[in-house]
């Protein structure tokens, strides 16, 4: 796999593996970095959308839904390791927002892989709507060019 | 989307969605998903493939750790809701076994679409390694036509 | 620690350990074990008192958060074990319904020692609510003698 | 309740409220707090301790399995929350630790209160071994003097 290099409009945060997220084998359990995703797109909104979860979901009603996702574990991960996590914006529909995020270990090499999409929602119907102007102009501040989604997902 | 017919050679349990499986807006949590799909493989070794994950782990030193997922959340499911959890082989290489999940809510309706490779593992050296030929000739029993791969998923 | 007699008004469920429940020293880790207690509380709410978690929170309105535990863990449990879990009443409130848990390994030998109080509560408000007579009189189905109870732990 | 004093030998952490700890009432599901605790054992054995768990299991084949809690959930947490979490030791056996975690509030009110008994291990055989000196070195620097337990848990 030709690793990709990480653009420069992502979010960026350590990770650091915990005893609970280690299966008998003794490395991470494939549910936990999952939640480990979600505490990412969490802290994004909250710090570099200025938009935290308690607001989204309690005062706007609103949700985001994960979709889609589609992961590469690329290298089992340890305990105690800090890895680096890294999130960027991949494409934006009406309501529909594509991400990915890679998980890279202490030595720069991929750990895992993962495209998500989440989708926009009113909590109160559970329908899809459209992503507000105010967030859409800051989601864009995190969104690569399309020839670099083009270079990284040929097939996408 | 076209909903994919579960084929006959399925390994089906029933899997009901339980308060810790779900998040504060009322639906599973998706990681939660991936947890009920670990349990399914796990209760499919079990008694599908006659190879216990105690066995498999503490005995003979093997694992089975997932290394790729592509999943569709088709739709939410709900606390108290007993799911259909259907599971079947789509491919077989030496070590590697690809395989297909479907969640199903009462109404036979598509909750959750899942596709995953796992791969078969030494574990005092986390290399891969070849299937046992006694596991392969049970992992046959659950594996659809190549047809019907091809229909299920043209660009996989 | 001399082992308490299981009292013949328990609900009794099996409780299988899976992967996901174990730690890097392939035993249960400890926060498992009191989602196996959830579990086991939503149950006999269904099936011992009939009144399934999707009516009590959604219908209803109700929780019963739990507000105390108390736990021995007294023996390690691991993958693939069946334990049995009782549950019984110790003492019932106005709003409170205090129970004993005891998971057992498959040689009957205790594995986990628990004692917990839930609160009857009130969703919109937060706050314990009399438990209705309704639920109070399937409750005291399952509540063993005082005797016992004074046996069982003479400095509750 | 009264609430008690934290003592300066503490060791301080802060744990944010996370989507994945809330539950369908939208609180922390309480399983979710032990999960808390136990990072914070880990955090303090890291950074408290200088003992990280990747050298306590791996290197050194030790352990510290919880043999016994005892927590009061004193009033919900919500998402979002930055809540402080305090641990100090209360006592020290042969290969026992007696500890004292609190969870508070932004307030500085009580959350979740709870006493825990951890053993120190031998992995290898699963039996209790006696704390190494060094180590004990270490924890009695977070340990409080008799008359503050005694005044904090009368009935301990």
């Amino acid at each position: 796999m030709n690793q990709v290099p990480i653009p420069s409009q992502r979010f960026h945060r350590r990770v650091l593996v915990r005893f609970r997220d280690c299966d008998p084998a003794g490395i991470v359990f494939y549910p936990r970095y999952l939640e480990m995703f979600n505490n990412l797109v969490e802290d994004w909104f909250r710090d570099g959308l200025q938009l935290p979860f308690a607001e989204l979901i309690n005062e706007r009603g609103w949700g985001i839904p994960t979709v889609h996702i589609n992961v590469d574990f690329v290298w089992p991960s340890r305990i105690g390791e800090l890895l680096n996590a890294y999130l960027w914006v991949r494409r934006l529909g009406r309501s529909s927002i594509h991400i990915a995020i890679h998980l890279q270990g202490p030595d720069g090499s991929d750990r895992v892989v993962s495209k998500e999409v989440l989708v926009f929602t009113d909590l109160s119907t559970g329908r899809a709507r459209a992503i507000p102007e105010e967030l859409m102009n800051k989601l864009v501040q995190f969104k690569v060019t399309e020839e670099k989604v083009n270079a990284d997902s040929p097939t996408a």
